[in-house]
């Protein structure tokens, strides 16, 4: 099969000649950490690591998946063996606090590094992937003594955490959450309840896991204003860091799923295990919700390393098989049959793929650029400024980076036609390992109510008409660029046209607020191709300013964006009338109607 | 889990209320063998049969998959026995010839209960199904003498047959065929070669297996005009019927799928394998294509088989799990939240399913009966009609139908949210399955190819025309309803655009044929769309009428109806602006260019 190779020039473009990541990291005080010179040998490095050491487990993680028995779950071979080179290579410390033995690099090079090793093997990533979420937990919300005692093994990598937060009984509505806490003497709590759904919630690769619980203490209030948040550590940790007693958590089972098998997913039982709140008593909730733009947009990386490996499977099988003559003339008379790149509809799946990640790829590089001004900036304007934006996109980023992919890996399945549907190609693989990713981390459904409700309504389109300001401001910045306008004028339409949407929606659900349930996620994907149509002109202008790759790469950067204004913009006009339909023929259906 | 349940009623409806299948039968001279009493007799006791006998057998398919072990293929428990009953009730007889023990109920019955069993274990169904492709070829092609042989006992279910054309090299492409018939002196033929994908091409289920086989004799001109078509069977058959010598046929493997696991494809050797011609030398392709149809249209319902068992467990399962409170105010205040079907966007992927599993089903129906026309009307000019119509639906209904139930299934899926991905809840099975229903049977670009090319353009839009036709009578006939009246107006306004489109691909494709391929897959979904927007409203006009159901079936199908023109047609406006925008941004992209 096709091996994964890092797209290094689309990277190099995308944080060099259209983002200038080194001037963005210079004006955030981290120049010197993050030059161009250092930027590049960090992504060669993690490319020749991703593609040598965590590519080959991909296959194999989907054939064994992993085995719970007693407790006790393994990782399918050479998981270990792969986790143990990153660590000693040091990659968990790439974006971690220097106080706690981390280089310090800003957010960004970490989501870009965290793209290569998803798409060398999305499954195995998993495992470092939670980790990372329990540790901003810890440095945004932990005393001064729990960031002492936990993050310098969990940045290291010698030790993993988890975020418990689902019961059987509740997923996107954790006001139903029963686990409960109960305050012991001497601080700690005892922590009793079950967690299903819990990612790396056991397995062999590291010494300790770190559990983060969502739990309600005795006297808390009903519903999502009564969650704390402990830290349940499997291994109780001394105060010299060593490791003491084995805590009362324990994995009941794993889930047998439709994919992600290399990814433990476990049933977690607490059973009067030992706690220690983190943050405030019945504030868990916000604690999360501090760390849920970069989960969320890394689970919208996700769909990215996923279109991506199926976009490279694809094409080289489609430039492999020979399969009919294209419709106008043998474009290969010396082959059998031409390659079956040459018929329009299989270049138009390939385009389809080719357009989504590039497209994809670009936005999310730019969104986390504004993650590290919310982190970094010395300035409180900027730092408001990226946060409105970060939280607006973040939704549009994690919904539909995931709907797309479930689209462009489908059609790398399709490419290979019979091929694509056993086991041994591949292709079908990617299909099964995107499917979650619409689900987890908020599905798109949560994902559209937070956009078009809570992002847009409920702030007066504040964040929304800053995005459509900035857009026509690099509009108006680049109307000297004449192969653009055209593209530039259909955008212009489609922003005037998300206004008036917006509008019409919020006017809609003063009087009734399905009306919100019944558009957000066609809004969401509306605003997916909106912005994206945006971010492909920022390419298109890039690329005709023609930095360091080969022509080809330029030339193939604005064809990819005609392409997409073409032959998938055009989408956003069904949507708009889909929109704009209202909710009646939803709500008029009584349950009898069924 | 929750059991499939026939949609009993929506089958009456559209059977008898909408198509008047009884009074169809009558005017093909079946109306003594088909009934309206003979046919709802038929439709339970086949609608019992695949709950009680086929629909458990369906996880277990999945779980264990079929087993081989030197050349002997196992399918899963219970295969067996489900298969036994289904012979000895006579199912395999229903749509029959009576000559050789048929039971004559024409072709759309056998469609209908098709349909049931293909929901209640479609991995199953593909055993008797792929029999059904090889006894009409028999039936059509074979001399007396071989009828003679064979039919009984294929017809009986006691012997199963294949079809053999797919080779590693050659899938769509069947020009590109090696596999050899060399005749021996006594008339028949020595077969060697290699087919792949050869669904039942072995297995414990019946005595016997013909195989149908598709090879080059020695002289045979290049290309798919020196194919011929083969009998070859498992065990040679004497002159009395009773079996003879094992023939050199042989199964080297079974593949590992992404589903329809239950269903063994097989790797096929035939080594000098004895065979028998079937039809003209040479005319292998055209023999195939008499069936083609046929095979195509039960391809197109396993995507509704699957939409259906997919919407009956989201919607069972939207109506159990709590999770938050309605938008609008709570629903269920006596629970502790309210069921996730009041959530509108549940609604909209639960509608979606429905609007699409009784939009194709109709549509299927209506198909089946221009089949039957084919097969059994006494007029000439009536089968000229019905054949037009039926090679340009045929297409449609395969690509549209197999594409949605992508869709649908995964609905069903998101449904379920974090459930859908564990495979004991069994929605992931469903997408699964059902991945493979757009590639088998002519993937939807070949399906998208014939439409477009052969059935439109290179007939100047015959059938277009009359299709367009029979519709704006159809609309003529109800302008009295005025309920219909705005949704008529619609479809008046995209059946205009839809001449219009194929007017412009035409002139297009004159200066440049990749024209065709650049626009066939839109073309095909834009007329997919358009159709049911048709059938949807053919729907309304007899739910009007109010006939043996309850009202709430009636109002649920005009409710539907709304949705099907709210929420899914405006797609079709995205579909024309992504088939007028033309091939430039496929053709302009260089092979250094992806």
């Amino acid at each position: 099969m096709s091996e994964y190779k890092v797209p290094l020039d689309d990277i190099h473009f995308i944080s060099h000649e259209w983002l200038n990541l080194p001037q963005h990291y210079q004006q955030l005080d981290k120049g010197d950490v993050a030059d161009k010179e250092t930027l590049s040998t960090i992504f060669e490095e993690a490319a020749k690591f991703s593609e040598s050491v965590i590519a080959p487990t991909y296959e194999t993680g989907d054939t064994q998946g992993c085995h719970w028995e007693d407790g006790i779950v393994s990782t399918p071979t050479g998981f270990k063996d792969a986790y143990q080179q990153y660590i000693e290579n040091g990659w968990p410390t790439l974006s971690a606090a220097p106080e706690f033995g981390g280089q310090g690099f800003p957010y960004s090079v970490g989501l870009i590094v965290s793209e290569m090793i998803g798409s060398a093997n999305l499954a195995w990533s998993m495992y470092p992937g939670l980790t990372q979420g329990a540790i901003e937990a810890l440095e945004s919300h932990g005393t001064a003594e729990q960031q002492a005692l936990y993050l310098n093994p969990m940045i290291a990598g010698t030790w993993s955490g988890t975020m418990c937060l689902t019961e059987p009984h509740c997923g996107s509505d954790l006001g139903l959450l029963r686990t409960k806490a109960v305050p012991n003497d001497n601080g700690t709590y005892l922590i009793s309840g079950t967690k299903i759904f819990i990612s790396a919630g056991e397995h062999d690769l590291t010494d300790n896991i770190i559990h983060l619980v969502l739990a309600r203490l005795p006297d808390a209030p009903q519903g999502t204003k009564g969650i704390s948040l402990f830290i349940v550590p499997k291994f109780l940790v001394n105060n010299d860091g060593t490791l003491s007693d084995r805590n009362t958590v324990n994995c009941a089972s794993i889930e047998h799923k439709m994919g992600l098998n290399g990814s433990a997913t476990c049933v977690m039982n607490f059973d009067e295990a030992t706690g220690f709140l983190l943050g405030e008593a019945n504030r868990g909730l916000q604690c999360m919700f501090t760390m849920m733009n970069a989960a969320r947009l890394g689970t919208a990386m996700q769909g990215i390393c996923l279109t991506q490996i199926s976009y490279q499977k694809s094409l080289a099988y489609a430039r492999d098989r020979l399969q009919m003559r294209s419709l106008s003339g043998p474009k290969h008379p010396e082959k059998a049959a031409d390659p079956i790149i040459v018929h329009p509809d299989v270049r138009r799946m390939l385009l389809t793929q080719k357009a989504l990640v590039e497209g994809n790829r670009a936005l999310a590089y730019y969104v986390a650029t504004l993650v590290d001004k919310t982190r970094l900036s010395q300035s409180d304007e900027e730092k408001a400024y990226a946060e409105l934006l970060l939280g607006f996109l973040t939704p549009i980023c994690k919904g539909f980076m995931t709907e797309t992919a479930l689209e462009t890996t489908s059609h790398g399945l399709q490419v290979f036609g019979g091929h694509g549907y056993i086991k041994e190609y591949g292709a079908e693989q990617i299909v099964r390992d995107a499917r979650i990713t619409t689900i987890y981390e908020g599905t798109t459904g949560i994902q559209a109510l937070d956009l078009l409700g809570r992002k847009t309504l409920l702030n007066n389109g504040q964040a929304l008409k800053l995005h459509i300001s900035n857009i026509m401001a690099f509009i108006e910045t680049n109307k000297d660029k004449t192969q653009l306008l055209p593209y530039m004028e259909r955008l212009g339409g489609l922003l005037k046209k998300w206004g008036d949407i917006t509008a019409a929606i919020g006017q809609k659900a003063m009087s009734n607020q399905d009306e919100v349930g019944a558009a957000s996620v066609d809004y969401l994907m509306y605003s997916g191709y909106v912005t994206l149509a945006y971010i492909w002109l920022e390419q298109g202008a890039a690329a005709l300013n023609q930095g360091e790759l080969a022509d080809t790469f330029y030339e193939s950067k604005l064809q990819t964006m005609a392409f997409y204004f073409d032959k998938i913009l055009p989408r956003a006009k069904a949507l708009e009338l889909t929109m704009l339909s209202g909710c009646n023929s939803l709500s008029a259906f009584k349950d009898t109607h069924f």
